[in-house]
């Protein structure tokens, strides 16, 4: 059974019963901030920020990887207001576990031939080195035209050994 | 000053202190589960599902777009096991206020001409109705040739104004 099925209604009929207030939310971030983290099951992008609903943009994929984010990123700016992002990677990240060429020929084994272009395109953006991944991040964003000039951008390592924001850069 | 040098350190800190065993947690989804959720600062992906750290991978980007989130989602299945994925749009989302067309011109009154191509292709993937990109989502994956057949896919309107979950797909 899924967990859509299984847990997901009840655990949510306790979250609306200790809703509060929080339904006359704005739209727009109130501390103007775009997170933009790995997708990584550890890592509570609210809890470890100190972010609160309300707070902030949670832009997350697989990395944290800034360039997959660019989409989201020009509407949080250009429509919500944001103008500060702040980019968490973090240890023990699947990421460093692997190259494209090698997630290609995984599932070149189960999909017909005639998606194997689908595949081979894929770009995976994995990296060998979590500091350097977040350096490249924040570096492509303050580099970036379509993000804008003003915006605070910094990078973190989220260790999930401890629950610990260690900022790089 | 910005929410990380201001903010983000004591808040860490206090979340650091209260980590308990979570150090521990395996890189896996516990849950093997993918949420796909909009980056809306008022959805707690944790919270109004119930979902804690260690149970599932968080992919999030603007609109909780499943087209934006494919990259992701084949790391996910494929690398790190999840077999289940909860589509999650919203109530209230700026992706209802605008098109894409309207994006590109505002980010075209600041940008340089020899960046107008990029601008133009930025794909928004806005929408016009929130119950439709829900069922237009959960049946991309479903029939996407490189998302695991066996995958269980629902899809959920989250309202802002109370908290709950409402199963539409």
């Amino acid at each position: 059974m899924s967990y859509a099925e299984q847990s997901l209604p009840a655990a949510n009929e306790a979250y609306v019963a200790a809703f509060g207030d929080k339904g006359s939310l704005p739209l727009p971030p109130g501390k103007r901030v775009a997170i933009v983290g790995c997708m990584d099951a550890r890592l509570d992008t609210f809890g470890a920020t100190g972010l609160h609903e309300g707070d902030a943009h949670h832009i997350r994929n697989a990395g944290g990887r800034a360039s997959d984010a660019l989409r989201s990123l020009v509407i949080s700016q250009e429509l919500l207001g944001t103008r500060e992002v702040i980019v968490i990677h973090h240890t023990d990240c699947g990421m460093l576990t692997f190259r494209s060429d090698q997630l290609h020929g995984l599932v070149k084994k189960r999909v017909a031939h005639e998606h194997f272009a689908a595949v081979d395109s894929l770009a995976c953006l994995e990296f060998p080195d979590v500091d350097e991944s977040i350096k490249e991040d924040v570096a492509f964003l303050k580099n970036h035209p379509l993000i804008l000039p003003e915006t605070v951008i910094s990078g973190y390592r989220y260790e999930v050994e401890t629950g610990k924001l260690v900022k790089i850069a």
